[in-house]
């Protein structure tokens, strides 16, 4: 074995980096997408880059996973049909399916190499893969809600990497005008937004692009993810009109279990300190 | 100029790292203590490190001072008398005297350089330091506390470094003890506690310490801090007795600004994930 080191992430768009003390490299495969590495961590348990990029550790991905679907299918009256977009090592879907309610969750990433990976390294994130209810493709998400037919879906969660490369295109008019399609009226898009406090703009600009397909009200929730820039992140919810209540007894009496979500954590999460609600609400 | 480069801090008890992309150092002074280093960087301004850890960025300090000082000036009743131990920057007693109602506020600080750095790179940090109800000492806060006269006090502010090093002697009974002491029976205590995600183990000390110096009562509260591991931080507050109900309507209608303070905030950090609740309540 050799001496731990150090791996760390450059984010360029903010000047700031994160890193990882690694003991050594697990696994590596170049996709026809991306590269995928695996490294094993001193504290963080297992690591998955994508071009250098840290996507997820064993250790902290709950917050991210938990607060990319909880807090919408809380929100949601009754969510019963779900499309995950990218999503590809399965924590989301894991947790979309511990709502019973739930009738059919499809993943559609266009990488199957993530789930693969996944599975070999990061288990417990893919032990609801085989739930009756859950669908996996591995396909091109932008295309595949360009199809899916019109008022079918009750949520659907992006769950992509960064805006450039392979998932560009799910940041832009044309592919919420799919989901804004696809979903009910009283549907609710989730988006992954990046960090409240160094990329406002992109939230904004997302904003924009989702209201020019059709959204009409908003709402971003920042949680904490150390393994993403500044370690301070937010998902954004989109819903063709109304309000964003959500049903904080059915989340208090969930019948699962969550380590970073909680009724109380969501409706702590809907206030923005002011920096961020100037920004947004302007 | 040459070109960016990039700084990063090895956060050895958690192994996870933090780093910036800087233009160039700015300054460097040994003082009797530790070794004060300034940075330029790229997207977060002024860069401050001590022995090698992040201190502050212009960009993200105000997370933590205000944080620091808000919540326990806006829980305590009638706050008049506070005293900072630590805190060289100065930040923590510009958000202090933010507050009408506080007569006098000490900053004691063993270090005089980490203030005069501040005064040169940080000057906004700095700009209350004229006012007279300001008392700037340079000091060691352990013998400043434990000589302090019983009962005199309505807030401790412990604005330290990590507990190694110079700051070590500020987590223990016997300064807790001293503070104990110089605090009024409505009085309270505040310490900066860490990242709630990989340090519960030192908040738990960090509160039995308290506890055994006669301390009741224990409030932590996390907040985002990019430039400290993992990007999530806190504070715990403690008192000798009672709750921490805070004066909403006074923080809501507040004559001064803060940018990530709000009472809303305030209340929602109140509201602990499972996962630090279950390791801190039980």
């Amino acid at each position: 074995m050799t001496d731990p080191s150090w791996k760390y992430e450059n984010f360029e768009p903010a000047g700031s980096a994160i890193g990882y003390r690694i003991v050594r490299k697990l696994d590596e495969v170049q996709s026809p997408f991306q590269k995928i590495e695996i490294y094993e961590s001193t504290d963080w348990g297992n690591l998955m880059l994508i071009d250098g990029a840290m996507m997820l550790t064993t250790r902290d991905n709950f917050l991210y996973h938990e607060m990319m679907s909880h807090p919408a299918l809380f929100t949601h009256p009754d969510p019963k049909q779900v499309v995950i977009i990218g999503g590809g090592d399965c924590g989301t879907l894991r947790e979309v399916l511990k709502h019973p309610g739930v009738a059919r969750a499809v993943q559609c990433d266009i990488d199957e190499q993530v789930t693969r990976m996944a599975e070999k390294h990061f288990p417990e994130l893919c032990e609801s893969n085989g739930d009756p209810r859950a669908e996996l493709l591995f396909d091109d998400g932008i295309a595949y809600m360009a199809a899916c037919a019109p008022g079918s879906l009750d949520i659907v969660i992006v769950d992509s990497t960064d805006p450039v490369g392979p998932a560009e295109g799910l940041f832009n008019k044309a592919f919420y005008e799919s989901c804004f399609r696809a979903l009910r009226d009283d549907g609710i898009l989730v988006q992954q937004s990046e960090s409240p406090l160094v990329l406002l703009d992109l939230i904004l600009e997302m904003r924009g692009e989702m209201r020019k397909a059709g959204f009409n009200a908003f709402q971003t929730l920042p949680f904490p993810q150390p393994c993403y820039p500044t370690g301070w992140w937010s998902c954004t919810l989109a819903r063709k009109s109304g309000g964003f209540g959500f049903r904080e007894q059915d989340a208090a009496d969930k019948s699962f279990e969550t380590r970073y979500y909680s009724a109380g954590v969501h409706g702590a999460a809907r206030v923005l300190p002011p920096f961020v609600a100037e920004r947004l609400e302007r």
